[in-house]
This record gives structure tokens, C-alpha cells and sequence, in this order.
């Protein structure tokens, strides 16, 4: 046999395996340690916000996949330092918690003061990766796209972010294009997904949900607070690339478009752990929390 | 014509007028404002908690429909002061809130050790009230039965109570017997309602759900604080009926049988107000918060 021909047949060998569909643990927690490092991937600094408040820090990942005009706007006032010592305003329980002027007063600078709401876009080349078979009471179709929790709607072939806990919105008054991303909340709540499609969803939070979930509510309507005194001052937000490498937060988010993936939806739909009597073998779309490494991950049996 | 006629006459007008469905308005908000007193109805005392933590009071009603033995534990517990200078030990975010006795030492009393799971029961007599024709993740029908968010399997003709945001249930460790009302905890989050049939609930918070989602959240595994200091110590559990009348909270429940509870659901779906661009036309069960009369109702839009 010519080396040329073993190599072939190495080569067909190798592809043969590959082929061959990994065998993935059932539990959650199995699955997350059985990942490569290839299941995993950096978030894109460019498109990393660090928001500073009460000492901590909450790390979101943006989507300018879904959102370009938001995002960039939203980096512009970053960038001209729009956010720094502007509060936290809003605090609704079950709901949202929400940043920005409230005075609006401050200066926008170069950032748009007005964009076309960006609630959803065609879903060719925005693939809904791992869409769960388990279906979803707002949409015909879920799942997720670059570690996003997204919806799509057959007919017209749109997709769109969904609002699942951890999800951060562009706030808008009354017009459609009043928003723009200097007015900002966070999901706190379980999924207000009649908000989809009617508020720009621009990213997602990573880290430091805890910080913002138990900031004290607002007593005024829509959860505002009363006065002054009792808004969280936001110490600085800051983009990841902004910083020098080492200054940045190291982690890592499960790639949402691998076998890994669609394995740990597996293992949220079937729960296997011991301690479940009647496992429902369902899962809903915002109870799968696109995992984060390096971090202690509670598992929530 | 004779007066009797006449009388007979205004009768029939008065049962036709009666038969025609009122017309209800289409947000939340005009719909609870045209409800009429019948539509509302006081928790039984007997069945409703007080839990006071850091000056403030939780208020939460049992569900005896649903897991009798569970409620009747919790009452005789309640009663023998068992809860109280307990701590809160458990705060997990987009969880659960849970308190009890972390070192397991204190006395149970007259109170049972063991109760089966009270996980479901046959539907027959627990018709599900204003069924959501919008369909469910997890069941093949979801509704409300006495206030509280129940879901239904048709083939066995069993329901249960449902995990949304503010339920109560009693935590158990991997015996299915090994709950019993002495630890307890609170849905903090997105609905887990994998936990569903897995857990006994054992009712749902009314007031006060600010005061346990703001918890800070604790940092061991399943989010249990490191160390005693950091838990939230529990002033006091009461039952309301043990209290003099006047020192009872006053607050009114809508009732969920009712046309006017219909009437709210769907305005939750189809979000007539003007700040929708295009409202879902859906609304999933835990979306649906059983409105509560007497305090400042926060729209959320």
C-alpha cells in the first residue's frame, strides 16, 4: 500500500469518526464538563459593555447582529462617557430595571437622538440555531443565535431577540423611533415576551444579574423611584476593547451553534438528576441560560 | 295590562339585560377599575400568612385545594412559633428565595416530619378557571383555580399548581416524603416550571415580593449564604385569623371565576394600549399576575 493511499485511508478514517455523533452525558452539569474548548468562545470586546455600580460590575454582551444601529449608537455614548454617574431611575419588581438621563438633559454628542426601532430582521443567514422542538406560546419557532435567546416567525420569515431574564432593552417613549439606546433595563422578572418585537433588544447580560436583581424597587409608578436619593449612581460604563487586555474580565460563553449546545438544552429538557420525581422533558426558551465559564455555575436543582 | 304582568315583564327585561354579556374594556387597567365588588374577595385569614423579615411584611395565602396536609402542617408550625428568629439561608438568583432551620435542630412539635408529595390531584372538582387558549410549554392546559396558576394533563386528568414568579412551595431533599412545610421557599425568577409535580406548592405570595426578590443573593452552590451573619433573620410568621381583626392587612384578591378575571386576561393579551406597535395577541400563564386590590397597582407597559 502506497503512503499516499494510507493517508487516504487515515483521512476517510478520521472523517468516518467525526461523523459519528459524540456521545453526550445527560446531566447539565456532565455536559458542561465534557465540552472541548472549541464549544466555547471569547465575547467579542468591541461588543462588551462594563457597567460599574455599588462596587460591582455587570458584564453585557451586545448584539449587533440584531441591533447595528443600537449598538453603535449605544458604543458612541460609551465612548463620549454619556453613562458615567448618570443612576439607575427604575427598579420594577417582576419586571425591569432601567438606566439613563432623568432630566434629559445630557448632551447626546455624536449619538443619534432618534432611530428606527430595530425589533426584528430577516432570518436568512440568522439561522435559529438549536431550536427547541419543545415549542413556545409566543412564536412558531425558538432558539437560540450567537448566544442569543431568539424567536422566528414562519410566514414572514423574521426573527427577533426575545425578552428573556437578563436581556437588555433600548427604552422608547411613544413614537417607534424614540428610542436610541441612552435609556437602557434589564430584565429582573420572568420573561415580559409581550414586549418582543416592540422595544429594540439590544444584548444580553453576562455577568452580575445578582447586582441588578436586588437593587431596592421603586415606589413610584412603573417601579421609578421617589427621588433622587434612592437611585444607584452608575460609576462608569466602559467598553471591553477600550481597556488594555489585562484590565478586562476573563470569560467565556458557550457557543450556541455546536452539538455541546444543543446537548445542555438537552439536559435542561430532561433533567436526569436523581433528585426529580416526574421530569417534565420540556423546556421553555428563558429557562435555558446560555452558560458561562470560569465562574462558579450553580446548578439550580 | 295587570300589575302582576308588568312585574312579570320587568323580571323577564331583568334577565335578559343579565344574560347579555357586559361589554368589558380592553386594558388592564380600565378592567379593573369596572369591576364590580363581587369580582373581588378577601383571602380566608385562616389560610393567609404574615411573614415579617427587615421591617417589612410578606403577605401569602395557602392553597388547602391543592395540598391540604402541606397547609395543615404549615399552620400547626406556624402556630408553635416554629419559624420564628429563623433566618432566611437560601437566596439564588433568577431562583428561588428559601428559609427554614439551617442547622435542622429545632423541634418539630405536633407538626409531621414526613408528608407525602402533594404534587397533583384529580381535576374533578378543580375545573380550571379561565383556561388560556394560548397554549403552554410544559401542559396541555394551563389556567386559574381560587387565585392561583394551575395546569392540567388532559390523558390522566390531573392538575397542579404551577411554579410563576411569587409561589410557595416546600423544599425537599431527594425523598419524595422528605418535604413537610418546615423549609419553604419563593420564585424569585423566571418561572422554573421544570419544578413542576417535582416539588409541593403550597400557595403564592400576595404582598411583599420586593421584599424577598431584593435579597442579596448568596454565593455557595444553589445559592446559600457562606456564613450565618449574611441570612436574613425572620421576625415572625403569623396566621392572620390569630390576629384581632384591626391588626389584619386588608387586601382584596379578584377572583379568578369570574367574567371580569376574563376580562383581565385578555387584556393582558391583546395590549390595546397605545405604546404597543404590535402587540402579541398571546399571553402565557405566568404573564397573567392575579391583580391585588387596595394598593397602587403599577402598570407595567
Amino acid at each position: 500500500m502506497s503512503s499516499k493511499m494510507i493517508a487516504v485511508l487515515i483521512a476517510l478514517s478520521l472523517l468516518a469518526s467525526s461523523a459519528q455523533a459524540k456521545q453526550w452525558p445527560a446531566t447539565s452539569a456532565e455536559v458542561i464538563a465534557a465540552t472541548a474548548d472549541t464549544d466555547w468562545r471569547e465575547p467579542n470586546p468591541e461588543h462588551t459593555l462594563y457597567l460599574d455600580i455599588n462596587g460591582g460590575r455587570v458584564v453585557i454582551e451586545l448584539a449587533p447582529a440584531f441591533a447595528p444601529k443600537h449598538v453603535a449608537n449605544i458604543q458612541q455614548l460609551v465612548r463620549q462617557g454619556y453613562f458615567n454617574a448618570l443612576p439607575i431611575v427604575r427598579s420594577q419588581d417582576n419586571y425591569v430595571v432601567q438606566w439613563g438621563d432623568p432630566d434629559g438633559t445630557r448632551d447626546l454628542g455624536r449619538a443619534a437622538e432618534k432611530l428606527a426601532g430595530e425589533y426584528d430582521r430577516t432570518t436568512s443567514g440568522t439561522r435559529t440555531a438549536a431550536a427547541l422542538v419543545d415549542g413556545d406560546v409566543y412564536a412558531d419557532e425558538v432558539g437560540f443565535h450567537l448566544g442569543m435567546p431568539v424567536a422566528r416567525d414562519l410566514a414572514s420569515d423574521r426573527s427577533w431577540l426575545t425578552h428573556c431574564y437578563g436581556m437588555l432593552g433600548a427604552g422608547r417613549a411613544e413614537a417607534a423611533d424614540s428610542g436610541n439606546g441612552a435609556e437602557l433595563y434589564v430584565v429582573i422578572g420572568h420573561s415580559p415576551r409581550h414586549l418582543d418585537r416592540n422595544v429594540t433588544l439590544v444584548g444580553r447580560v453576562l455577568l452580575g444579574m445578582d447586582l441588578l436583581a436586588t437593587l431596592p424597587r421603586g415606589t413610584e409608578a412603573l417601579g421609578f423611584y421617589a427621588n433622587a436619593t434612592q437611585r444607584t449612581p452608575i460609576t462608569q460604563v466602559q467598553i471591553a476593547a477600550d481597556l488594555p487586555e489585562q484590565q478586562r474580565e476573563r470569560l467565556l460563553v458557550m457557543r450556541t451553534d455546536t452539538e455541546a449546545f444543543a446537548a445542555f438544552v438537552a439536559s435542561r429538557r430532561t433533567r436526569t438528576e436523581s433528585w426529580f420525581l416526574q421530569p417534565t422533558g420540556r423546556v421553555e426558551l428563558c429557562n435555558v441560560w446560555v452558560p458561562i465559564r470560569s465562574l462558579a455555575q450553580d446548578d439550580d436543582a
